[in-house]
């Protein structure tokens, strides 16, 4: 007789996570979501879609930063009880669920194809269409994880530790990507954040709100600095960007191909994929339920196994995009520092077609047509601390509240409230383009 | 004019790894092997298998393992050199080689479906012919990493770096996989075994052999101890366990239905899986071109897109076996002190087939039939100590050296020398099957 | 007007410890004692006695392990709560105040001295002396955490907490001294041991003990190996002992100038140390109030002075056994396999005698006495597990309790529980001594 | 016969450090310095100074950070040299040692008494003082090191690795100060910044610097934040403030005492110690021999003994000052905005000198005397990035080098070039001073 007496049986399943040790998730609603496919999809989208090419060690997933962001809500909102600020169990399990949910809107490698698939795509829309969908099935569980997730619910203090510039998505992330990138600059050190965290004032009603004890001052501008050096050295990195666009170039062609002849690409795209490459959609349609089916359907296994079939696609052009995909043969980057004229533009070009056609990848006639996937212009941009919209807030000794940039202590953070803006070109390391002057 | 000086090129590239801190690749034939097709396949092979749907954090390939395992090289080779050990430029290049391209004969998932796909795979066979064809490509560049990776050249030592109890594979793999499963008990001390090994003789001929210090005895204790719990709580856990044969099951399946009729899984194979599914193929055959070209094909992707697919495939056995993979919704595994009689296994079988019928998975004609793919009966096996074929040797300080379990420090090793076996029964959670008696 | 509204004020202070990060102190009796001298005086008593001479991280102290082990009390009354098991507000404080007292009888240098000032002294005694002398200050605050401490608690499970093999005490310094050391290998798994950790039966009751699940086995056993290892290659590493010996000769030989001369150390000792050196005390004498308050007033500093000031000292022995000690001029260790004849160890003694004399150290009148201090045979022992007294249970799935060295799986522990003996000699490393033969 | 042959013996010794790992000493000049007096006497000099009051776990001494600097030299010219900027190996032995002994010249407690004990000491140039003595005792063997360290080598980017911003000595601290505080926000990327190094021009000239590659821009922004925030958040934190305060206020009584009796401290002070105490010594008078001698002499076991012995001083301010110091009874603290006007100051001194005859710490008559040790002002201050005289430079990829704040990347950096000073004053908590208002 297999004999469990229900004393053995634990209320928690432990998860052994390397970021955070062991993440306790309590046995009810919580455990239930993990189990269910919406959540098991976060397991095939990588969390940096193409890093990992660069950061060798990165190849994580969405899954483990959602099992996470929920474990460090868990850690907030003990540290809030302790200073005073009430949080009954239901709340706490609806503030934990809609961490957990938060990035579950996320299509194939996270933010690049998102436009591709959907235009204007929000990912944070579909994550709310998704969890309405969770709801109906689990019988109204996430009623309350809903109303603080659109920040409708009597405590605001919840919604900004879901969706925030300190919430608990960005708190993981940073540091989940700085461990398994091995960028060790970026760490941050999140303990000592979410210890250093109040409502103010503390009984956390309708006017309470998330602010920093002035002791965590320091430790919130490294997180900005460090999450800067992150953006610009691993998500903004010349190399992730040179694969993000060749992906997107990739599927530009495709979905040509397919516009004349949607029998084009048999036996390639799986049939959900093949629904958003053959359809044009934008943001509204993510309430058609067709939609969401498909969306939840597609993760980075149909886009890489898209990309492994067009290698030997007879468009010799799609051939060589996916081949440089699944090989890792990315074009080079290179950062501008002005636009390059129309005139240095159209050299470019010229000389891109020319070598296309002495490769064989393009008959002379549509050479220059072709040359667009092969000199790809664009710009990274990045916003290091948004103290307009959304700032961060600082409780001195003294009981007074001010915005983080205002703080005689932050310097540098009021140098960081512009947009950064990089202009860089994509060509094929093959063909010399000289730049600049 | 973009201008980079002769000067500011280095020689060599650096990779970011969370694990060995920055590895330096000399951009010579190493850094060339590492833009192969064939190692940038390993980005495609999960470590684990499937171990990272137990340990959420584990989902590493064997790419970054690769780097690793020559990156160790560089450190022991380092060491050994230190110590009076002379080793030439190009046996170190042959080394490191030799010790990137070891596992490139894994294919997807790791060992999980290698006897699925080649009857009596051995991943090292393919590794090597997979060596032999680069080494043809980069004429004859590998010859010396060949030797040694045979065990042909004339300093054996090298060869033990390579492939031995102690080799640059399974230090690299232990720490690796430890790291990234957080479980901190596997943690090896890697420096200071690699500190502590010399080639003995010191001369490195070909009578010398790697040898440990006799103060690093209880760090090769640790590491064997350690190895074995990974073993059994993380490569053999039980959940990893039933994960693996579902998903071997399913393949059964599919390859029954080929068997019958080779166009039943149109659209959810790849050419080059099918070329597995649909062959009788044994080691021998990795000798042919053809075998080489399709395997050097075919990767996780392959494997979860053919699962996907066949999540709507209208044999509904199949079809409920890759959605339980697909939504890690697996068997339960239950580990047995002794085998189950025949009576026993026949009881089992009855009641899942009533199960199916119930359930409508199954008619009743075919439920007993059926019932197999539901009652899986294997075992697990490990040896943590092999001190037969392939022993740890230790040097003490009067000069004699001595088999690790005959040394007075390592009581606990000699214990360790036997196969352990531990059978086991999957079966669906929601059949109550009664174990024992 | 300084204004610090009372909602500012937390019910906690928090530590930042490298080990275990933020430790969270209650503000109540936790934090008094935290305050008091005796606590205090623990930041002065080094932790590894001399480990630190030898891994050069390793200069922590008794006080942040007192912190430590009051840490993990937390996390394991918090997790066997979540199991099951109540745990009251009164004997979670009681349970941590005895963690954190635990070690608080510790002389200079932990280990190397105690028997130097007390003859047969048990920490653990004085460490119960001084709690009691606490509770009378705090007005029996302490009563609940002495009977746990004692033993006599109606629940005997806080006692295991508190002094067993898998006590709170031991979990911290092995994991504390691991990684100031930066022996990894003896890093053991704190969280999982606690983890897998409840009392059973479950209640919590006079008969319920603590005993491990059965998945925290192999944790168990890599603890166990790993506390070994650190003990062989570290605690008892040949050059601690060296410096270990050293310290005690020289005292030694103080002792004996102070029973021929009371003044003889005027300058050299504080009043506290001279009291210890001047009187032959046992261990019923630390009832005695003087010898407590003096006690109390010793600590690493006392000792340091003491060395340093005789240096100078116009006994040319003692000023060398004390310029070694300081200097880090230790003797050299030899571990012998079979104990010395009488006529090796004299004519040992004949050539240390001789060098003393052409050193000028001695006159030949004295050399043969005076030889003692430089030649100094002693042994190690370390038992790894102890399964007669205090063994380790074991929780398997069917419910039984099993004494770990009785399962299946540990089987190396069963070679772990003799005691290893490891016969040296200390001698200066300028005298050649051939050993063996 | 013990028989060691010559092949065993390595030609390094190998240190066990948990900031670094291991790190290998050559058994050469660099071995035999470590051996002197004058560094084994690091290991009795806390780092922090009395950091680890407040930071439990950063008990770690200069001995560590001797010794990492000296590894981190190493490895910085060994990615020199892998860049082209050739490095002999007698150029290494000095350059390492140069970094070894860089801060040898450190006093008790490091800052903390610096001043008490030498009027305008500046501890570089005692160790410069001691390092001239130890080339002496060892032959010239240091000629390099000295030029290295006074910067009039042919080659000055060796002198830049021992004594700029961005030097060995930086790098280490900030890194094991992190580590050891547990101050994780602190932690920099010592070795991203090492990689990214270069002398530039690459032959490493007497034009040639150090440089930094523009991709490590972004690790040296983060490395100026993070110290920045290890100054406020650790070195100037203040209750570190506190401890030093108090521990200078009772040297300066005590000097007091020793100027109208020199045998007031009887059996309180070491000789040695008792030299600094009672002459008045200006930093020219390093350059006497006696006053060297004095100074290898004292460290932190000199200072601690004394204030141990002064609490039973019949002197009850200089007793309670002491008292509080070995009890960790600090002061308050209190950051200012402004400077307390004269009157404010009267009125607090008032205050304390009543509190002072109320508990009997002074008769009425020498109260507001008295006061004066209990009512400290001063103020703390930090430049966070020193543009002016000691820059950091960069290096782009065509070529340039700019200093760091001119570059657009480094933003924050422009900021952060102004001396922040924040005055203070201590006084005891139990005295309720009205700040402010």
């Amino acid at each position: 007789m297999l004999h469990v007496t229900q004393s053995m049986v634990s209320r928690f399943k432990i998860f052994c996570d390397p970021v955070h040790g062991f993440i306790s998730v309590p046995k009810n609603i919580l455990m239930e979501l993990i189990g269910t496919p919406e959540m098991q999809r976060l397991r095939r989208i990588r969390q940096l879609g193409i890093g990992h090419l660069v950061f060798p060690g990165a190849e994580h997933t969405r899954f483990g930063h959602a099992l996470g962001a929920m474990a460090l809500m868990q850690d907030a909102l003990s540290n809030l009880a302790d200073k005073g600020t009430p949080v009954s169990s239901e709340e706490s399990i609806a503030a934990q669920a809609a961490a957990m949910l938060h990035d579950i809107g996320h299509g194939p490698f996270s933010h690049v194809l998102e436009h591709t698939f959907i235009e204007g795509y929000r990912h944070e829309n579909m994550s709310r269409e998704l969890m309405v969908s969770l709801n109906e099935r689990f019988d109204g569980a996430l009623d309350l994880a809903l109303k603080i997730f659109d920040g409708t619910y009597e405590r605001p203090f919840f919604h900004q530790l879901v969706s925030s510039q300190l919430d608990m998505d960005r708190l993981d992330f940073l540091r989940r990507d700085s461990f398994y990138t091995g960028v060790v600059e970026g760490d941050v050190g999140v303990e000592r954040i979410i210890k250093t965290m109040r409502a103010h004032p503390q009984g956390g009603g309708p006017d309470s709100r998330i602010v920093i004890e002035a002791k965590g001052i320091y430790a919130i501008e490294n997180y900005i600095i460090s999450r800067r050096l992150m953006y610009w050295q691993v998500y903004l990195h010349k190399t992730v960007v040179a694969g993000d666009r060749l992906l997107r170039t990739a599927f530009g062609r495709i979905r040509g191909h397919l516009a004349r002849d949607s029998k084009n690409l048999d036996g390639c795209c799986s049939p959900s994929l093949l629904f958003f490459l053959t359809n044009h959609l934008t943001l509204d349609d993510i309430r058609r339920e067709d939609v969401r089916k498909h969306f939840c359907r597609i993760d980075d296994v149909d886009v890489m196994y898209c990309m492994k079939a067009c290698m030997r696609h007879p468009d010799r052009i799609l051939a060589d995009l996916c081949r440089r995909f699944i090989e890792r043969d990315f074009f080079r980057v290179t950062f501008l520092s002005d636009l390059p004229s129309k005139e240095q533009v159209e050299e470019w070009t010229d000389r891109i077609a020319a070598w296309l056609v002495s490769k064989g990848l393009s008959d002379a006639a549509c050479a220059r047509e072709n040359a667009h996937c092969y000199l790809i212009r664009d710009d990274t941009r990045h916003l290091a601390y948004e103290h307009v919209r959304d700032s961060v807030h600082v409780l001195d000794r003294s009981g007074t509240v001010r915005e983080l940039s205002q703080t005689a202590e932050a310097t540098t953070v009021s140098s960081l409230g512009e947009v950064v803006v990089k202009p860089f070109v994509c060509y094929p390391k093959e063909v010399g383009l000289e730049m600049g002057g």
